[in-house]
């Protein structure tokens, strides 16, 4: 039986090769545009989120094929959002994952419309016949994927992290916060097995608290993570919340019971997967790497 | 017989009403960026490309009601272009349909999470049950759109604008451009009415052509009007492309030939329009509506 880091790391590999196969050629005088968004979506991840989209849609049978597309849509949602967050006019960072930002190694206008290629190319994918054979399945991971995506999605969740030092620094704003910003992709992930398996009600609100908890836990360790790592180690800027003065989970609750509040999430998470058998095996050992991982 | 004009009108005060009721509602701490996104939509526009997608499906006995979700969709891309394109980092335009521009209404940051909803928005519609009865219809929609608007469609169009200074400034390449730029969107406004009535292959053909030399000479005349209009008649900025010095089809063509080339443009958009019969009249008059226009 391989480890949880080593599936981890095979879905990353192939997840790295259906990204370089999937996306555009860059043929044209366009070409730019495409190399840029090569350069971002080639740059090395732990493709969390791909691998949250193939365990989910083994919960239901679903060949890893036909997964990793909707992986590599949501992979290159996932990008377009760092691209654009990474932007001067918005968290304004040089690094991002171990290498330049995208409007460093290329220019902002490359990079805004880099982000922008990337968005619309996740829907290509998703709509394809290949994806799925069923095209009620395609618009179902259409709808899904742009309400997580769009203004009372990930999109909402920037605005309100942007808007934060006018809005009440307390939990109910934090949890929203993040729910938004990195919870719906979270969701979106989770669920996209039981959308491809066309799988009922109770496995789908299963996965949506799975989500939600693993989301939460997920951002937590990365505040802890800001504080604790080095930028070596995270492949960005440390410290970046506490010298921008922003409110986290650790500037509320403190570092001890911020480590509490994550672990306590990362069970949580688990319980919600009772009703699956052992092939939810590794989203629980998720769980717990979430918590665990040091970058 | 109400007159091109006055179906123009009626079009763009239907449009504009569905775009009120279909938006996000700005709800939650995350308003501010649907209130960027209804700023930039609810702006005074002509709606040419929702006409051009109310009349397209009309020749394929498609009800209106139906076409303006698709219409509506394809505004909120155009606007997303729009808004993107007027940033500091690309054309850096402070005026936009007679009113300042979101990054200047609102902020940078702002304006690229207003575009970025926009476009994620345009999907959520087009998936939508609401759109179509047919899951595969929906599905055409979204991959024809995604196509359109991405990196060998408008978007690569605006990086082959950008970088227009390192590029051979002929009509090849000036013609590639506003294929790209401008004709990607038309040719899926007039496409979608034959992918919503499940047209054969050549009604989508002469659709497409007609969309090629139509976009074509609405670009046209907009180099005429942006060396002969006022900024007041445009909304925005006048001249700019020739204070910055970029190759427009007047730059190489001189004014009298450009004049000349859009009128045969849209001559020729018309005849590809033969085989329908009256019910393509007002397609017909947009033809010449798109040279002779003032702003």
């Amino acid at each position: 039986m391989p480890t949880f880091e080593e599936s981890l790391k095979r879905t990353a590999g192939e997840i790295n090769n259906r990204i370089s196969e999937l996306l555009p050629q860059p043929d044209g005088p366009e070409a730019r545009v495409i190399e840029a968004m090569r350069y971002a979506m080639e740059a090395p991840g732990k493709r969390l989120r791909p691998f949250l989209i193939v365990q989910s849609g083994r919960l239901f049978g679903i060949e890893t094929e036909k997964m990793n597309r909707v992986a590599v849509a949501l992979e290159c949602v996932h990008t377009f959002s760092l691209i654009h967050d990474d932007l001067p006019c918005m968290d304004d960072d040089d690094l991002r994952r171990g290498r330049p930002t995208v409007h460093k190694a290329f220019d902002e206008a490359t990079a805004v419309l880099a982000g922008d290629a990337l968005l619309a190319f996740a829907f290509e994918l998703l709509g394809s016949e290949r994806t799925h054979q069923d095209p009620f399945v395609r618009c179902e991971l259409v709808t899904h994927m742009s309400k997580a995506v769009g203004a009372h999605g990930m999109i909402g969740g920037q605005m309100i992290d942007l808007s934060i030092q006018t809005l009440p620094q307390d939990i109910p704003t934090i949890t929203r916060l993040q729910r938004l910003k990195t919870g719906a992709l979270f969701a979106f992930a989770c669920e996209s097995g039981a959308i491809m398996g066309r799988a009922g009600r109770d496995s789908r609100h299963a996965l949506d608290a799975y989500a939600h908890d693993l989301g939460l836990a997920f951002q937590i360790a990365d505040d802890i993570l800001d504080v604790e790592g080095s930028s070596e180690e995270l492949g960005k800027a440390a410290q970046k919340d506490d010298d921008a003065g922003k409110a986290t989970f650790i500037s509320i609750l403190g570092l001890d019971r911020a480590k509490a509040q994550a672990q306590m999430l990362a069970d949580q998470a688990k319980c919600h997967l009772d009703m699956f058998d052992e092939r939810a095996d590794l989203l629980r050992e998720a769980a717990d790497f979430v918590v665990k991982r040091r970058n």
